[in-house]
């Protein structure tokens, strides 16, 4: 591991306090598409319950898609405005073919064979139906939500703004991307890009609870 | 080592290739203090919807309790090896008492009157009535997934080595943490600290889906 790999203390808490919810994009500024091919890497990297990966991530880069989306969304403009746009969606259910497919992912990956990983695949099947599939769907949201955390993160630290969305019609958002009953769903969206030098977010001081209120020792 | 003010993506992209989920911690080896320090500070700067924090950390230091929690946790030796342990709780409601502590610390952040923040109050309020009280729970706790999230983030582009754990018995971790009836509830914890080097899944190949399977372009 290279040593400028890793960001001091400080500068990591440069990082997040420099970032905010942005409502207002520079639609003029682009992310660079090596910083932009990073992004999609790290999301694929997001780490998940099992290593499951229940989700896949919609980029949305087609502008009329974006206004049709932007409807659905209140009219937030970050929808339109910011460089990129994505969508985080999450499996419906989980079911031994989601299972299979992760095992048969894994084995490729460390060369094992289903033989040996079939301790895990009773370990994650047992998990699984222990839960009513409701709750299943509800934990692969959680998963989604690793995921938009790591992402407004990554952004935060490579000094790319971002703007997690929950105010959207998921309803609407599946029926324009069609992916109504293809077993994923919308959970929630991210807009990246850069902040318009006219957005008074950006200087707006952050409110956070005492850390007193929020951390306990014990 | 160099400075850099933000990571370039390739860096970005190291960290998080870098991290994995450790089984084995260096029980001697513990977090400096003042990057401890800057993990709870990037805690409490967590982003959450509306920005109502749902959420207590809680870093437990004591190690009887450790040993405890160890015996809940299918004696996954992180809990007691890691140089740091979070449990990560949530709020089982949200009612108006919350909204209101939420906008009296943005009142006070950011210099407004309440009167001037009536309108988000009734906008906050209005969401959360439309759900119920188990719905308002797990947006809770989807909230707090975004902290795990960041917070295994943070510590990947830190150096630091990090293990999130789902595989606790939350009513368990309840009692002994006594927040038993407090409106908070475990949700997940996290183990923190340094890989050992005789942990062998730091050398076992990430196992992901592929770019193409995971991120759709429209």
């Amino acid at each position: 591991m290279l040593l400028c790999m890793s960001l001091k203390p400080e500068q990591t808490l440069d990082a997040l306090n420099w970032r905010y919810a942005t409502k207002q994009f520079d639609p003029e500024r682009k992310i660079p598409a090596d910083a932009w091919k990073v992004i999609e890497e790290t999301l694929v990297l997001t780490p998940s319950s099992f290593g499951l990966q229940p989700w896949k991530f919609i980029v949305v880069e087609d502008p009329a898609m974006r206004e049709q989306l932007l409807g659905e969304s209140w009219n937030q403009s970050q929808v339109t405005d910011a460089s990129h746009f994505v969508v985080l969606t999450s499996r419906t259910d989980l079911g031994s073919e989601d299972i299979d497919r992760w095992l048969d992912c894994m084995a490729k990956a460390q060369a094992k064979s289903l033989e040996a990983l079939a301790p895990l695949k009773g370990m994650i099947a047992g998990f699984s139906e222990r839960m009513s599939s409701q709750q299943r769907q509800e934990w692969n949201i959680r998963q989604s939500y690793i995921a938009l955390g790591q992402l407004m993160t990554v952004a935060a630290v490579m000094g790319i703004d971002a703007c997690p969305m929950e105010g959207i019609s998921n309803s609407a958002y599946d029926r324009l991307l069609g992916i109504e009953g293809s077993g994923y769903a919308t959970v929630v969206a991210c807009a990246l890009g850069y902040r318009h030098e006219s957005d008074k977010y950006a200087a707006t001081p952050k409110a956070r609870f005492a850390t007193s209120e929020v951390i306990e020792r014990i």
